[in-house]
C-alpha cells in the first residue's frame, strides 16, 4: 500500500482522489476535496450523462486506476456491481460514506458488507457522520468531529490525512466491526435521554392533575372561588419540585439497588437484569432533567415576590390589620423553620448544580475515576439529603392539620418524600459497616461460592 | 528520514534537539526541552557574542549536523540568511515557531515562504499558537493544545513527539498551506464576536438614549419629577431585554433568508452573498451575546422587590388605600395576565440557557448532526416563539392607550417585537406543506434548471 | 517489532492477547478483551490452581510467546519474578497497567522500574487511570479517556489500538519517565482545590464567629431580643460575599506581587519562591471557589423578599406609619444610592459568571492565548473593581456612625475590602505608563544585569 510513501514526500498537495457517484453527496464531497487542494476524478456507470461535474468523469475502472483512495458516493444497493470491478478495487482504499434511512435495515452494517464483498480491498468508514452542510460547506462548531474505523491502520491514516486536510478532527474507533455503531450514529436523536424525559413528562402530567383537583377544582367544588390563575405559576411551581426531587432519587435507587443484589448473590461476576442496567446507564440524563426542573423551580419561587397575586395578598392583610388596629406578634420558631427551609433549598440548588457542571463531557474528563465518584456518589448523596430534608422543613407540621388532606388525599409534597427516604434509609443501611465489608469484600472479587459454575459460563 | 526510527528504539531519551537563535524565544524554548530530557545545541551566527546559553553555541552549519530537528527561534526577515545554508538543511526538519505582530504584513506565510526557500528541507508549523508563558512554565490549563501542519506526515510525526513529550495536545492541521491560519490564530481577538458586540453595543445605545427621552426626559418636563435615579435599574432591565429579543431574532433571520433565497432561486449551489454567509457564520455568538443580555434581564428583574423605590411605592400604596379605609378588588384577568407573561418568560429563559449548554463545545462535539440541529433549530424557534410571546403578553392591552404614546413615540416594547414577529411569521410560512416540499427537494441537491452554466462555473 | 504488520492486514481480528495474572483485574480486563474481539490467553505461575478462567492458562513463558502484547495485571513486588523470564519477554509490549495504594511508596515509578529490569522489552505505561467499573462494564462518560506513555513509539502505536477497540480515546504522555505521574493520577483527590479550599473553609468560620459575636450575641446581650434564626440566612447572606470578594482579590494578588519581584529584580529568569508559584498556579481554583461563594449570596440575597421575618419587618412598618396617619417622604439620594449597589453587584456577578464559563476545559481550549489573558486579565480586574464598588456602595456613609462600630469592631464588608483595595491599588500601579514599559521590556527578556551569573546557573 503506497498512500503512506505518498504522505511522506514533502509536495504531495497535488494528490489524485477518486468519487463513485456523481449525485449530491458526491458532488459535494468533490467540491470540498477540490477547494483543499486536491484533484479529484469521478467514477460513474454512465460517464456520458451525468450532467456537470468538473474534471471529467471516467467510467469505474478507470477512474478506480487513477488514485489509491476511492470515496463511494452510492447507494448500498449498489455495492453488488462492485464486485465485478474487484480486480481494480484490490488494494484499493474504500472510503464508506454512507447511511441507512433507518435503523437495522440490513442484516449486516454497510462497510461490514463491502468488506466481505471484497475482501481484498482496505474499507474504510468516514465521513458518514457529517452532516450534507458540514461536507459542503466546511466544518462548523458542530461538526469538528468525524469518527472512522476500518481493519488496515495505514488505510486509516491515509484516509485520516484526507479528513485532517478538511479541516476535521478525526477519532479512530477501532476495526471494521465498529461501522454498525458509526452507521446508527446520525439516527439517534437523545436515544440516552428518551427514558428520564418519559418518566418527566408521565410524572409531571400525573402530578399536574393531581394538583389541579386538591388546588383548583376543591376550592371551585367548597369555596366557589375560581382560582383557576395559579396554574400557570403556583401549580407549575409544586409540579416541578416534586418531579425534580423524585428523579434525583431515582438516579440514586438503581446503584442502591446494585449494592443490595451484589449482597443477596454474593458475587458481582453475575450481570445485573437488563432493566437494571438500563436504568443505571442513563441516571446521568435522570440527575440532568431533574436539574432542570429543579432550575425551574427556582426561577418559579423567585419571581414570587414580583406577582400580582402574591402582592395583592399581602397588601389586603396589611390593610385589614391596619384597619383592625392591630399589630401580630413575630414568631421566632416560624422565622426559623422559613430560613431554614430555605437554607436548605438553597444549598442543595448549589450542590446540585454542581453536579451538573461536573457531568459535561469536557470537566468530566478532567477528573480521575476518584474525584468523579467522590462528586457523583458522596456529594450526589449530600444533595438528595439537603433536598428532601428541604421537603421535609417545607412540611414542618402541615401532616397535623386536617385541612391538608382534602378529599382525603394526601399533599403532592408528602408523596414527593417516599422515594427520597427510602433511597436514603437504604443507603444508610448500606453504610452500616457490617454490610459495607461485605460489600467492599464482594467488589474486590471476593465471591461468595468461587466454585459457582455461572461464573465460567459469564466468562468463556 | 531517520526521525522515525529515533523514535522506534526504547532509549532514545537523550536526543539532540538544535535551536537557531539565541533571543528570548529560543533561550526559552530551550530551557523547556532541556527540562523534558533533550540535549538543546543553539546555532547562532555570532556564537561567541550571545551571552549565557547553556551546553555552549555552535556557528549554523555546525548546530545544523547536531539534530535531525532544527527550531527556527529567529524573525522571518532572516530567513533568506538560511538559503546559504541549504545544503546542511536539506532533509532536515525546520520547526517554523514564528508569528507576526499582524496579520497580513507577508504576502504569504512565513512556514510556506520558508518552504520555498528550502523546498528540500520539511518544514513544520508548529507551537506558535503557544504563549511565551506556555512555553516557559510548561503548559497552563489554557494551553494544552497545539496546533501543527506541514507536508510531510512523518516529519509532523517527529515533532508531535517533542511536542507530546512537553506535555502538549497536538491537532494536526494538515499541510503547510494552512500556516497561514496557524499564524493568525494567536493575532485574533474574537473575531467572530464583533459583529455581535457591534450590534448589542449599537442597539443598546440606541435604545438607552430612545428610552431615556421617553421614561426619564418626558417625567422632568411634564411632571417636574426627577427620576434619574431609574436609569440605573430600570432603564437597563428595559434595554437589556429588547436588545436580547430582537438578537435572538437575528439569529434565525439569515437562515430564513437563505431559505427563501433557495426558493427564490431553485437551487442550493448558488453562493449566498457574503454578508449573507457572514452572517450565517456569526449565529452562535449572536445568541449567546443574546443569552448574556436575556440573564442581566433575569437578574435586574429579580431584584425588583428589594429596590427601595420599588418598597416604597407599595408601601406608600399600602397606606394611602388605608388611610381611605378602602379595600381594593382582586382582578382574576390580571392575575393571568401577570402570571401568564411571567411563564413565558420562565420557560423561554429557560430554554435559552439549555440552547446556551448545547453550545459548549464538547456538549455540542457529543451530539449528532441530527440531536444538534433538532435543539439549536427547533428547540430555538420555540425559544424564540416563548419569548416574543413574553413581550406580547408584557404588552397585553397598553397599545389601546394613549400614554403608551408620549411625544408620539412607540413604547419600546413594540419596537422589540417588529424582528421576532416577522422571522417567525416567514418560518410559518416556510412550514406550509407546498413550501416546505420544494425546498426539501432543493436541498436534497435538486435544480430548477440543471443545465444552468452558473453550476458548471462554480464547480470547476 | 511485528505489532504494526498485523496491524496493516485486514484480517487480523483475532489477534491474541497475553494477560499476567489471574486475579479480579486480570479477569476483567480479559473479559473486556475477549468482548472486543481478541483471543487471550493467561500466564500463572500456578496454572493449574487458578480458578475458572476462560480459554485456558498457561504458565508465564508459554504464555509469553502467544502474543506480543503482554498485559501484566500483577503486583509491582512481584515484577522481580519478570527478570527470569527475560529471554521470553525481550521484544515484546509489556503493558503495565498497576496502580499503588499510596504515592511514593517506592523510590521510582511500576513502569520505569520494571524497564529497568527488562531494558530489552517495550514497557508501556497504559489503561491504570480506568476504574475497575470502567475496565469491566466498558467506558462511561467519565471514563472514555486512557493515558499511555513509552519510550517506544511503534509499542505505544501497538496498544493504542487495542485501547481505541475498547472504545477508549488515548493521549499519549510521552515517555516512560511520564509514568510517575499517570500512577499519581488515579490517587489524586482535587489537589489543586486543597489550598483554595482551606482558605474558603478557615475565612468563612472565623467571619462566621466574628458576625455572630457582632449580629447575634451583641444584640442578645444589650437589646435582649433572641435574633439566633439570623444564622441561617442573614448572617450566611454577609459571611458569602464578604469571602468570595477576598477570594477574588486574592486571585489577582500573585499576578500583581509576582510583577513587583520582577520589577525589582531586573529580571524575568530567576525563579519565583515556592510559596508565589504555588498561589499563582491554584487561581483558577481560587476563583472558582469565590464564584461558587458569589452565586449562593445572589441566591440568598433574591429570596430576601420571601422571608417571613422581612415580610413581617416590612408589613409591621407599614401599618406602624398607617396608624400615625403619616406619609415617609421618598428620598432620590436613596434610590441611586441603592439601585447602584444592586447594578454593581449585578454586572459584576454578570462578568464573574463569564470569567467561569471561559474556565470551563473545551471553552478555554478553544480561545487563543491573546483571547484568554483578555478575559482573564482584562475583565478579571474590571470584575474585581465592579465587585469592590458593590461593597463600598453598600457602606456608603456607615462608616461616620458609630453603631457600626459595636464593642469597637469593625463591620464586616469593611474588613472585606482592604484586600481588594489594595490589589486594585497595586494593578493601578502597574499601569503607570513608566512602570509599565519597564515591566514590559523585562518580560521580553530584558535584564537589568545580563552578566548575572544567577541567570547561567538556572539555565545550565
Amino acid at each position: 500500500m503506497g498512500a503512506k510513501e505518498g504522505a511522506v514526500s514533502p509536495h504531495s498537495r497535488e494528490e489524485s482522489l477518486c468519487i463513485f457517484g456523481t449525485g449530491d453527496l458526491g458532488r459535494s464531497l468533490g467540491h470540498r476535496l477540490f477547494q483543499s487542494g486536491y484533484r479529484v476524478v469521478y467514477g460513474s456507470r454512465r460517464p456520458d450523462s451525468c450532467g456537470p461535474v468538473p474534471q471529467g468523469v471516467l467510467n469505474h475502472a478507470e477512474a478506480a486506476q487513477s488514485s489509491r483512495i476511492i470515496f463511494l458516493c452510492i447507494n448500498r444497493e449498489h455495492y453488488s456491481f462492485l464486485q465485478a470491478l474487484a480486480p481494480q478495487l484490490n488494494g484499493k482504499v474504500l472510503v464508506d460514506v454512507s447511511n441507512n434511512p433507518e435503523k437495522d435495515m440490513f442484516p449486516e452494517a454497510n462497510a461490514v458488507y463491502l468488506q466481505r464483498l471484497l475482501p481484498e480491498a482496505y474499507v474504510v468508514k468516514a465521513l458518514n457522520t457529517l452532516s450534507a452542510w458540514g461536507l459542503q460547506n466546511g466544518p462548523s462548531d458542530a461538526n469538528r468531529q468525524t469518527f472512522i474505523c476500518g481493519d488496515s491502520a495505514e488505510a486509516k491514516q491515509a484516509v485520516s490525512e484526507v479528513c485532517t486536510r478538511l479541516g476535521l478532527l478525526v477519532l479512530d474507533r477501532g476495526g471494521v466491526g465498529a461501522s454498525r455503531e458509526l452507521e446508527d450514529f446520525p439516527l439517534q436523536l437523545f436515544p440516552m435521554w428518551k427514558l428520564p424525559m418519559r418518566i418527566a413528562v408521565g410524572l409531571s402530567g400525573a402530578f399536574f392533575f393531581y394538583l389541579l383537583i386538591r388546588d383548583v377544582i376543591y376550592t371551585y367544588v367548597y369555596e366557589g372561588k375560581d382560582v383557576s390563575f395559579r396554574i400557570l405559576v403556583s401549580l407549575a411551581n409544586k409540579v416541578f419540585p416534586i418531579v425534580s426531587l423524585i428523579m434525583l432519587a431515582l438516579c440514586y435507587l438503581p446503584g442502591v439497588m446494585a449494592a443490595l443484589l451484589q449482597l443477596h448473590r454474593g458475587t458481582k461476576y453475575r450481570r445485573f437484569p437488563d432493566w437494571l442496567d438500563r436504568w443505571m446507564l442513563c441516571r446521568k440524563q435522570m440527575g440532568l432533567v431533574a436539574l432542570a426542573l429543579a432550575s425551574l423551580h427556582v426561577l418559579y419561587t423567585l419571581i414570587i415576590p414580583i406577582r400580582y397575586y402574591v402582592r395583592y395578598r399581602i397588601g389586603a392583610g396589611i390593610i385589614s390589620q391596619a384597619l383592625k388596629n392591630q399589630t401580630t406578634e413575630f414568631f421566632n420558631i416560624l422565622a426559623w423553620r422559613t430560613d431554614s427551609y430555605y437554607s436548605m433549598g438553597v444549598l442543595g440548588f448549589a450542590l446540585f448544580i454542581l453536579l451538573g457542571i461536573t457531568s459535561l463531557p469536557s470537566v468530566s474528563n478532567a477528573l480521575s475515576w476518584r474525584e468523579f465518584s467522590f462528586i457523583q456518589s458522596k456529594l450526589g448523596y449530600v444533595t438528595l439529603f439537603l433536598c428532601t430534608l428541604h421537603g421535609y422543613l417545607y412540611g414542618w407540621d402541615k401532616f397535623l392539620h386536617l385541612y391538608s388532606y382534602k378529599w382525603y388525599t394526601l399533599p403532592g409534597y408528602m408523596l414527593s418524600l417516599v422515594v427520597p427516604t427510602v433511597v436514603l434509609g437504604l443507603k444508610l443501611l448500606l453504610l452500616l459497616p457490617c454490610v459495607d465489608r461485605r460489600l467492599t469484600r464482594i467488589r474486590r472479587g471476593w465471591e461468595h461460592t468461587p466454585q459457582d459454575p455461572s461464573v465460567q459460563k459469564l466468562l468463556i
